[in-house]
């Protein structure tokens, strides 16, 4: 049995900054959220002229606290490394937003967040699986209304890996004269068959679990733990390369023989557990449910005529383009597709892929030859803005 | 919710042609199996010297039923492109046996099967989660008993597959001078970490669904179809590549938009599903689980003292090993690795990488190049037995 699962337990109730929004938001389904909330966190100072501005979009299970201690787990924020005084992305310069997806379960408007009435009310339950289902391009949508309320005109740059980096593609399709810069790290202009197979796995865990009941878990305090577990245990292997896994465990055993024929009998299944058990505590099951949902619909070229070259034609936007070399989720090639669509639309694009064994999480650790190249791009796009 | 499921419904209960055995098997473990079923077909005839009988090994869900239509399923046999009159293993030339594996549940003594008594009675119950822990060579051993019990001293062949390729190396490393011939496919001389890893998260769907009941769901004859369905979809993502999965559904639609936001939106999604509920049909989730753990415990460098070169030193086996260019679950590369060990032995072999796009799976399906090369090193083998 999975062992160290908090069954009993939702997630902590928590007081998150955010702007609420009366104005509801239209979403690619058809749906209005009203009221809409989106939560975030910032991080240096915006200078007077506003312009200094960098949105930070997280990927699938992050969330908005990017560079300081999670407010649930009490661990390091997930891109303190980048963002961070001195830091590739420099707080000493730039104002740093990221604002939790819609969608998500840190505040802003999403499955356990409190569900609307008829009249923009609250229903007294949350939304669970009632959550209209949302795109990537819904999620940025929210974003450009926390902009508008934080009175930026213009990101310096918008900046994120793997579903981020979705995002990234997403604003600057959508409000090119909003983004100077854009950074696609880890990232693919689509969501592959194999990507959306491996999330359907997970969903499959979810919605095989007894207590997740249809989506209903909220009503007797107890979450889809195991099935949750499961779900993040597979998604944890496809960010992982196959060489990290043999670097970080190899077929090490947990006991000293290998016959003792124990449970968790080698390093890597205990270490898989643990990641299963521990993100039940800071994810909401739905927003996994509905989030992964975004990222499978993605298909930059499907809105535009089949065309990704369409989406940028005539950007003034300048993008830098990042990819890991062992990353099997988002290979390297998908982001080469991508340079050439921003090519063949005559933008502004540099690319870089990084030679590393670290897999997709190769853009969330310690990789100085690429934070070398994002704080080079970050300098020169704010040098070019004045600031 | 996973649809389709027979939840309520055990495995059929089928007699197939086995030889039992009195005398128990001693595991890798310490434990004992007695008495002890092996359950096999066979197919073409044995010559009256004996001299051309090839042992087919399946895979970790096959079965015996390699030529035939399978009783279970009304499906043809796993293999019978290959196995056939005229084919490349030419059942008008050489008799060929396969059988169950040791912990299977296809007849042979494993979970599903009824478990022996202190005495070796029956026990009025099956082994279950009691089924002792096993290894890929603990199944060559029951094989070896079936091969005493038909009389023949030497395999013209052992041939296999993945799991059924770890057996082709155990039978040439326990018993070099029974086996004239070797064919090793698409498999690697021990599970790497992420294979463990995938398998684990198979494990852990079984374990946390509720029918599981800690092993024992024989008792009100229900099974845990929810869990092995999804262990079986993790499991077919890796069998095949990207280019197939990309191939046979890319990002196609069950629905007419992309926006429809249904359930199984993607047709992938409804194929892993299919594959998910009708496995659970013809598959026990005890023999699952040990299974998959006899696959993770093989290691053949870590029994001969570190050394893979070692378990073949003076073999007189010659070797045909053949990988498949796209298989990223046994990748070439652990071929190469075997072929350099056999070159270290100084024994015969010869090996090929076949160009395919289509997976791990490729080994099962209509290959031309490889079923040619297959077919040649047979008919060599043969001629230089005199068959």
């Amino acid at each position: 049995m999975l062992r160290g699962m908090n069954e009993g337990l939702a997630l902590p109730a928590l007081e998150h900054q955010r702007a609420a929004f009366a104005e509801g938001l239209a979403l690619d389904c058809g749906a209005v959220i009203a009221p809409l909330a989106v939560a975030y966190r910032t991080y240096g100072t915006l200078n007077a002229a506003r312009s200094n501005a960098v949105l930070v979009c997280h990927a699938l299970t992050a969330d908005q606290y990017v560079a300081e201690t999670h407010p649930v787990t009490g661990k390091p924020g997930w891109w303190e490394s980048v963002v961070r005084p001195g830091g590739p992305i420099d707080t000493d310069r730039v104002f740093v937003v990221c604002a939790n997806v819609l969608g998500g379960c840190m505040g802003s408007s999403g499955p356990p967040a409190e569900m609307a009435d008829a009249e923009g009310g609250a229903a007294g339950r949350p939304w669970g699986t009632d959550f209209p289902n949302i795109t990537i391009r819904d999620m940025v949508r929210a974003q450009k209304r926390l902009m508008e309320h934080l009175g930026i005109a213009r990101w310096l740059a918008v900046i994120g890996g793997s579903m981020g980096g979705m995002q990234v593609l997403e604003w600057a399709a959508t409000y090119p004269d909003a983004v100077f810069a854009a950074v696609p790290i880890a990232t693919a202009t689509h969501h592959s068959a194999q990507n959306i197979a491996f999330h359907e796995v997970g969903r499959a865990a979810i919605h095989s679990d007894p207590d997740w009941r249809g989506g209903r878990y909220w009503e007797d305090g107890r979450i889809p733990a195991k099935g949750l577990s499961v779900a993040r245990m597979v998604a944890h292997i496809t960010y992982l390369s196959e060489q990290a896994l043999t670097r970080k465990f190899g077929r090490r055993l947990r006991g000293a023989s290998a016959l003792t024929f124990l449970e968790d009998v080698f390093e890597v299944e205990s270490y898989l557990r643990h990641q299963g058990s521990t993100f039940v505590r800071r994810f909401d099951a739905n927003s996994y449910l509905t989030i992964t949902r975004a990222m499978d619909y993605f298909d930059l070229a499907a809105e535009h005529g089949g065309d990704v070259a369409a989406a940028f034609r005539g950007t003034p936007t300048r993008f830098f383009v990042a990819s890991f070399s062992s990353d099997w989720l988002f290979p390297t090639e998908e982001s080469r597709a991508l340079v050439r669509a921003l090519n063949a639309a005559a933008a502004n694009v540099s690319f870089v892929e990084i030679a590393t064994d670290k897999g997709h999480d190769a853009f969330l650790l310690e990789e100085p030859e690429f934070h070398r190249a994002l704080a080079g791009f970050l300098r020169g796009a704010a040098e070019r803005l004045g600031v």
